[in-house]
């Protein structure tokens, strides 16, 4: 018998949350020995910025979505687990589930995103549904499309048109995109499906409150991508925020929009990490962490993504959009596996600021990379190409970029399901709403 | 001014189901004058053979169902509405939607399919789902993929191995279909992607009451697709039909069962459409309709597919496949065109049958068309190739072909999503279960 050193005990890392952030920390450490656990409420990562092309019909829920397990199997040093985490005993230094079990870590990285949010108004969620999750799209698309139905069934022509109004609350890019889509949607994709109604009568209708949409772009920006949405038919209102939201319509700058379709795109709530880690956090709920990305008094607990608030130098805070969600999962990676190696100087993140890109329907985009700004046909094209190159796996660049063609060529959008609900249901309890 | 001819009305058709009985009618029709109306409490029509490949990870729901007002488009006289049928008013002549509405016909069409039944056990359907729409199928595909994962987080090895235990209820098409798929889900498609347990070791389990499963084809056939099968690790019980089922498994034969995850293909039950007409049913509730595939007693109303029972010449009766749905359709729309022209004659239905498929998981099946019969590799071919070509529309076909090239190269299967419910959540709920 020889006698061994006793092994040095395996670091245990566990991140929660297998967005952009989460994954890019897994994918940078993949290759040493921690023994990484990445625990996630949902089976699949989500491509959000495509989002909203599943909840316009346009992409299947599956071009959009990956098993986490799947995306990591071949990282045999990580565990995936499918799991709802409901607080951490920073104490104990244990991560608790849904079901009571308590998962150990030496390092933690919380990177749980954000969810919807209506500031003090969540009644007005069941009017408004919100886009973060595969489930809110396929509600938002049934809704849409049940809209277009009803009104075929409506012999009341105001109520009809209560049918084919359709209000987008928020002018950031999700709005800007969801608004342009429908009134694709409604103008070229369901030509001709109807006998009583024209859907290209359908009224879509944008209410940012600020001064203009897509307000992280230079003014120019903004000002093309509303005279864009108008081209393609929306409305555009600036300037008033929603004041309140009802079954039958929403209210705002003191006047009253009757509409049956209404599509919350205004704000976001990250998730209660901030109260897992009793830490102090924004209005939204995001953890205001060191610069450094770890939470306060807790250097072995990174937030990052979305739950998290970090200034961005001189010039702001950092984005809430997957690539800083991305940097900051490589930033902290590497400062773990240096902090492993002896180095446990602190190591500040910078933000690089790569662009910004939203769709002005199937035809118009707007980019800014800073050095180049780009708007029209060829900003769209450079938009899709990003977003391909960015999809995961080689089989849904192919699906999707194959998706995108046939609508591009032929205006046919193969994913208008009507699922969940009965949907007959949906349109005789909505046509009966007083 | 002219004295004109008074025109003649035009002949009201309603047409109740857009499956495949409904759309071949239509598809007839499409370009005489008669007045085609169009009810379907689903926007989609279903492709139902392949829907198993839904509950199995393997195709989007958006490449088996297209909305059935796109399918119609190019129709102007035909009218699609979204809508459930409630009562048919036969004096009237008027059917009765949810909302109350009266929709009159001359003709009338209940093509309304048929649900998957119990037969006097409906308490087992929360334990063991059936396999008839969209969301039964992302119900089972959630059930099936959530099992996986409990049995990952699973301590005790007793419950980790219900946790990975298939029961598939009835060996027919179905049946066998879903009970290969899953094999190929486990060996194939998930290997690697966990790190506890072995998806391999999942037991897959298909019991059918009858002698053999696959009844419809010969004998030898039949023999072929049980040892195919047993090839793919899927362990066959013949001859003793389900006795109970409840929430940790069923019991058949005397013997108990252990076992998560149940999944029902035993037996259908048509829609209500003999209660509307109180016209006679069999015992799964099809109208035992005429000859000419007309309710007795109303020469005006067609019933048509699984929701009807007719005699096949002296061979038994007409089997409840596509097909014979398809062939029905277009009989009932001859006669209504020569009825039109003047002609009375009641015209009876001949079914020919074509033949039968089924696959077993992604590299045998048997097919019998009578004047041959294949199994093996080159009959899964051919099931591919025919299903390829009967579905609806060029973009589908395309779509399904690419995602099962892909699935035979890599084994990877891209459909794996845990939707509808909080997945964690099921998950934890099911862990509890004592």
């Amino acid at each position: 018998m020889t006698t061994q050193t006793p092994a040095t005990p395996q670091h245990r890392l566990v991140i929660v949350g297998g967005g952009f952030g989460g994954l890019e920390t897994v994918n940078y450490l993949r290759n040493t020995d921690i023994a990484i656990t990445l625990i996630d409420q949902r089976n699949h990562h989500l491509f959000q910025p495509l989002l909203y092309q599943v909840a316009t019909s346009t992409l299947a829920t599956s071009e959009i979505a990956w098993p986490i397990r799947h995306l990591l199997r071949k990282y045999k040093k990580v565990k995936t687990l499918l799991g709802t985490v409901e607080s951490v005993d920073t104490a104990a230094r244990t991560v608790v589930t849904a079901d009571g079990e308590a998962i150990p870590y030496d390092t933690l990285v919380l990177a749980t995103g954000a969810r919807h949010a209506y500031f003090g108004h969540d009644d007005w969620e069941p009017y408004a549904p919100g886009l973060k999750t595969l489930e809110d799209a396929t509600t938002i698309r049934r809704r849409i499309l049940t809209a277009f139905e009803a009104a075929e069934r409506e012999p009341d022509p105001g109520r009809r048109g209560e049918y084919l109004t359709f209000v987008i609350i928020g002018g950031g890019p999700t709005g800007v995109e969801v608004a342009g889509t429908i009134a694709d949607l409604a103008r070229d994709t369901l030509k001709g499906d109807f006998r009583v109604i024209d859907p290209a009568t359908a009224r879509v209708i944008l209410i940012e409150g600020g001064p203009r949409v897509l307000s992280a772009f230079s003014e120019d920006m903004s000002a093309y991508a509303k005279q864009a949405l108008e081209k393609l038919g929306v409305t555009v209102h600036l300037g008033n925020p929603v004041t309140e939201c009802h079954a039958d319509g929403v209210e705002f700058g003191g006047q009253s929009l009757r509409a049956k379709t209404i599509i919350w795109a205004a704000g976001v709530q990250a998730s209660p990490a901030a109260k897992w880690l009793n830490a102090p956090a924004d209005r939204a709920g995001r953890v205001m962490v060191n610069a450094d990305l770890t939470a306060p008094g807790h250097p072995e607990i990174f937030v990052i993504g979305d739950t998290a608030t970090v200034a961005n130098g001189g010039k702001g805070m950092v984005p809430g959009i997957a690539p800083a969600a991305k940097q900051q999962g490589v930033h902290i990676a590497k400062t773990i596996k240096a902090r492993l190696a002896g180095d446990q100087r602190p190591r500040p993140f910078t933000y690089r600021h790569a662009g910004d890109l939203a769709t002005i329907g199937k035809r118009a985009a707007v980019t800014d990379f800073g050095w180049i700004k780009l708007k029209g046909y060829m900003a769209w094209w450079l938009w899709g190409l990003a977003h391909i190159y960015f999809l995961i796996g080689l089989r849904n660049r192919l699906a999707v970029a194959l998706s995108w063609l046939w609508i591009s060529i032929t205006g046919a959008r193969s994913a208008r399901l009507i699922t969940q609900k009965d949907a007959a249901e949906e349109v005789g309890v909505r046509s009966h709403t007083p």
